[in-house]
């Protein structure tokens, strides 16, 4: 008897590896320029010069001893530059205290879920949403409460009134968002900081914000991230450095407990206790030192704007229907048909690798990653425009 | 409402973490050379020379793109070296399929726990037992149930079969034994698999056989290291690359689930699943094309064995008692007085940091990490006396 949930979340993998997995056997059979592979979020632009320098001068200058355990919250100096980024970037007033150095966000994410979660609480997901959200809450002990996108992905404000009940402990936010590229304005923030605030009067529980942010330094002109834990003091922010930095393999990221939440002090001993639990023993300690060196050098994002406004001319020219990213480097596209595996399908026949929405919590459309070599976007036009005929 | 275990695991440091950190605050006032710190199990020989090698070389010749995500279970490449590894050296006949690279072999225990654990289920524990084995079971929903240790430290097999249950889902089994040193030989492990064959016969539920093997390259002159899976079908090991390396906050290491086993596949796929459930994305990035570069490499562990030789020699002159380790880097010493943790509070007069044995399971002892320096050993000769003449 093995356990339900984990040889399903074992046996189907996501969407995106599965389409990904794919696409590299199809490149074999005709070649990888001929197949139109956006189905993963590998970024595409190079880190910055700054990171392969530093493992260089890390591993000459403190030769052997780089590799030994670290405390398990990461290095005291490197948990102070954080904070002091944080509170000069977005005024948190945070301490190093409250901040712990994870393996990614997604260990982020786990310790934050874990940490607070009681088996038979609720986590509410704002569709569309990365889809191992699901995934990590489950695995919680959490039921997932979905709400519905608004038609423009912007926060679904009555959705998700209509979502909070007396068991709610946490709602993720994810801004700019995976997979439809919105970003959640400072307007959209404090309404949401209220309806939060006003449920936890009505039933004396706490709901905690959890912010997913690994693509807060990738938003468009014209838009601008504003940070959730400015709006709202029961919040918890996870961090990634893998899009910002283009480091996605080496998992590092942190989680910040927001100072002014009562009870920080417990809620961060919990996250902290949960991540131990998990078995993360310490982040990876050669990329502590690298970020330490690092932080506040960035990949060169202007690349994603450019991929972004290409495809969005191309795809319109072609009738096709989308709300144009404001962040992240995701398009999500409305399917052809109402079945959006049945399009994705479809979209298969003309080497076009589009995941399905569904795992995202929504139905009829795909997801379509713009990190990827400019070639592939020129490319791929003639295909988008024969899938697009195929409908006719 | 906060979960109280995470809260608790996140409150209370394990014992070793926390008399770490006093040392570190205790070296500071009176100066690190008058401090004997053998509270961790860092090591102290330094990484064989092709470790930082590599990673010079990787990235020379690979440049920036070594840091994108890899897949879930490590790069195929190293998978299949490792299984090979493992075929020529204890003839596993593994594939690649049924191995899985992870973060640490924290990582592989909490999958292997998380891929099979329905909550309810028993894990047997075997004291003395690494203390995370017992945060990591119940992490995991499972109830822990502690066998006590034979007088020898030898695998006390009347206390295991006293010990199982119809709920017995699993049993950890770490041969060099952390923190006794003792290792589990051929024999034992038949018995051992004899014992568990005749209760999954009797209850018809299978019971996972966990061996948690990150010592098993350093084992003393006149002992072997045997391997569990090859006396026991139903079995998994976990490994890391952190002390045979001297890479332990790198995180790296794996989990291979016995070919022999019934439903291997579908096992492997729970374990995998539970992995992509706790938020291990991939194992870091970098470090997987080092262990494919440097396997079969080791550290110097014979710099243990002097360090053993020259502190067993001392504490037994002074008239302490313990059982000498077989391998691994730990000296599982009895504490002068019942209650080890006042002796553990007395020998810090002594500036000796010797962590007490109640969080290992069993009570009356303490643990000597000897991977320090080895004037460390030598020097704290005097201390040792001065703490056995306080009890006479």
């Amino acid at each position: 008897m093995l356990p339900e949930k984990t040889l399903s979340w074992g046996v189907s993998r996501n969407c995106m590896r599965e389409l990904s997995a794919y696409g590299v056997r199809r490149k074999q059979e005709i070649g990888a320029d001929h197949v139109y592979d956006f189905a993963l979020g590998n970024p595409s632009v190079l880190p910055p010069a700054i990171v392969n320098q530093s493992i260089i001068d890390i591993i000459r200058e403190e030769g052997n001893t780089v590799h030994a355990y670290t405390t398990a919250a990461g290095i005291p100096s490197l948990r102070a530059k954080i904070a002091d980024d944080l509170n000069a970037r977005f005024d948190l007033g945070i301490g190093p205290d409250l901040l712990y150095i994870s393996t990614g966000a997604a260990a982020a994410l786990t310790a934050s879920l874990h940490g607070v979660i009681i088996p038979g609480d609720e986590v509410i997901c704002l569709a569309p949403f990365f889809t191992e959200y699901r995934v990590f809450s489950e695995c919680a002990g959490a039921q997932v409460v979905v709400v519905p996108p608004a038609e423009d992905f912007s926060l679904n404000l009555d959705g998700i009134r209509a979502a909070l009940t007396d068991r709610t402990k946490a709602l993720i936010i994810n801004s700019p968002n995976n997979p439809s590229g919105a970003v959640v304005s400072a307007e959209e923030l404090n309404q949401l900081g209220d309806l939060l605030r006003e449920q936890e009067a009505k039933t004396g529980s706490t709901i905690y914000l959890i912010s997913d942010e690994p693509y807060r330094e990738i938003v468009y002109d014209g838009f601008e991230y504003a940070c959730p834990l400015n709006y709202y003091d029961d919040s918890i922010m996870c961090y990634s450095f893998s899009k910002a930095l283009s480091v996605p393999g080496e998992r590092i990221g942190y989680f910040a407990v927001n100072p002014k939440m009562n009870d920080a002090a417990n809620v961060y001993a919990s996250l902290v206790g949960a991540a131990r639990g998990l078995g993360y023993v310490n982040p990876p300690a050669l990329f502590q030192r690298v970020i330490e060196r690092s932080l506040g050098s960035y990949s060169d994002v202007s690349e994603y704007k450019t991929n972004r406004d290409i495809l969005c001319n191309g795809l319109r020219e072609l009738g096709y229907e989308f709300v144009e990213p404001q962040g992240a480097f995701y398009l999500f596209m409305k399917a052809l048909e109402p079945d959006a595996l049945a399009f994705s399908e479809r979209a298969k026949k003309y080497e076009l690798l589009l995941p399905a929405s569904n795992d995202f919590g929504c139905e009829g459309y795909v997801r379509i990653s713009y990190c990827v070599a400019r070639s592939t976007i020129e490319n791929s036009m003639p295909a988008f425009k024969a899938l697009m005929e195929s409908y006719r």
